[in-house]
């Protein structure tokens, strides 16, 4: 379902981060137990999207950042800790993450909260802390680090996400959510790319486009597989969204609705691309990854 | 309890404290519940002692800071969200807080997780866009507040805590909890103040022998009312730790013992006091009120 090309930049990326990630962890003198907890949901597998995405807006406009990977593994720290605070009991409640026993399951909830709280702190302490960028960059960084991530962002979202459950949504509720719970992350990754690039404010904007597109499409894709895919694939419980009645783009728009759906944020994902100039493909490539994975 | 010209500080501080920190929610395009929630543990009545260091170290060096305002609200914000997370259910399990309902109580275990996050992840916002500090100086601040308030400060501390509850203490282990689960933030309030006041490195790490001391001497005294005060003075449930069997420092020291050594971290505290040039003593009135306070 991938492209060769696109499969190998992230192989390369995924080993570096995931180095990257673990030998943060492992420079703290903290206890056992926590630091047990912190990698062990920092190795569950992730895709590293996120970082991934910001190497890809370097390398699109032919820059490379020695901070770019430090920059990665402070979005994934984040990226994580929300999937262990999102898979407690008394929210999602969710068994299994990538096919493995979510955090709290293995190391009870005290520590997964806490585990979750760390990975959060230490995240802007690594962008503080980075050698190779201007003091006013990081700022910069940190600061749309707590914009995106924070109750106006990703923790917005996953309150909206909680209040909807219950209810029938409109399709602009289910947009409102998806743009603040997945979307702003994806933004963050994507303009901290073009912070450490150093383009234009105006090349930044349409960068911005690009990732609402492909936020929204991302989404899209995951409510469609949570229908066609299996639990195999998926690595996590299938058809769980039907089972709760929750609303998702399928059950507002039909399947076929939702694939027209996918398609079109696509289109205007490559559209916007179409605007810049740039030295390679990967930020489009990786807009029709999302169309077309599987899991 | 508390002398006149200390009391008229705090007072004065506190006013100021919750001016800025209910303005920094308010500007917030948030989901309401999610900012009643955020509100509500701010307004609950704190002592706001970390805020009060800050403007006490610059106060007794003669200084004042535009942003200290800033700095204070940003750590009180972590202490804000290190309570709410601390009293639920898979935590402490605490009911009361300062005499109100605790924050899942009113709005459930979900939607506290997340006003805690949210305060986290805010706090680091707060800081990065001051307006009135060189940009070397915030990042000194994120980097400290990022290790101080994390996996190797409190969350660290949290951990030990509760791995602590089921087993007998040494008093060293017990120090270990408390340097870390209080003793870090008081610390960088503490630090904070001297880089707001840009004094010495050497007066600096004078300021830092402070902070432990009157940071232990904070707990003991709390150890102390837990068993001498009334549910009345101390808006939580008076006698938790002996019916717990938790390891407290009148629990190995016997409750004389505990008296004897806070007064000997109270002495220590003014011990470093001496070592600096000060031109007021509301550092000194602080640790007083330590070893004086009811509640």
């Amino acid at each position: 379902m991938m492209d060769q090309k696109l499969h190998n930049f992230i192989e390369n990326q995924q080993k570096l981060i995931d180095e990257e990630l673990i030998a943060g962890i492992k420079e703290l003198k903290i206890p056992t137990n926590l630091s047990e907890s912190m990698k062990y949901s920092l190795e569950a597998g992730g895709k590293r999207i996120r970082p991934m995405l910001i190497q890809s807006v370097l390398n699109d406009f032919g820059k490379s950042h020695a901070d770019a990977l430090k920059v990665g593994a402070a979005v994934e720290m984040i990226h994580t800790y929300s999937l262990i605070h999102d898979d407690l009991p008394s929210m999602d409640d969710d068994d299994f993450r990538r096919g493995k026993p979510t955090n709290h399951k293995v190391y009870g909830e005290a520590v997964a909260i806490l585990a979750g709280d760390a990975l959060l702190t230490y995240s802007f302490g690594v962008l503080a802390r980075m050698d190779n960028i201007e003091a006013e960059l990081k700022l910069e960084l940190i600061s749309l680090l707590s914009e995106t991530a924070g109750a106006e962002g990703m923790v917005g979202g996953q309150i909206m996400d909680l209040e909807g459950e219950s209810k029938q949504l409109s399709l602009q509720e289910l947009e409102q959510i998806h743009l603040h719970k997945t979307g702003e992350l994806l933004r963050f990754s994507i303009e901290a790319g073009a912070i450490l690039a150093e383009i234009s404010q105006e090349e930044r904007l349409i960068l911005r486009e690009y990732a609402v597109h492909i936020g929204l499409a991302f989404q899209i894709q995951d409510d469609i597989l949570d229908i066609t895919g299996t639990m195999e694939q998926l690595g996590k419980t299938a058809g769980k969204d039907v089972i709760s009645e929750k609303s998702t783009y399928p059950s507002l728009l039909t399947l076929t609705g939702a694939q027209e759906k996918l398609q079109q944020h696509h289109d205007k994902a490559l559209e916007a691309l179409g605007r810049l100039s740039l030295q390679d493909d990967m930020l489009r490539r990786f807009a029709d990854y999302i169309v077309n994975r599987a899991n």
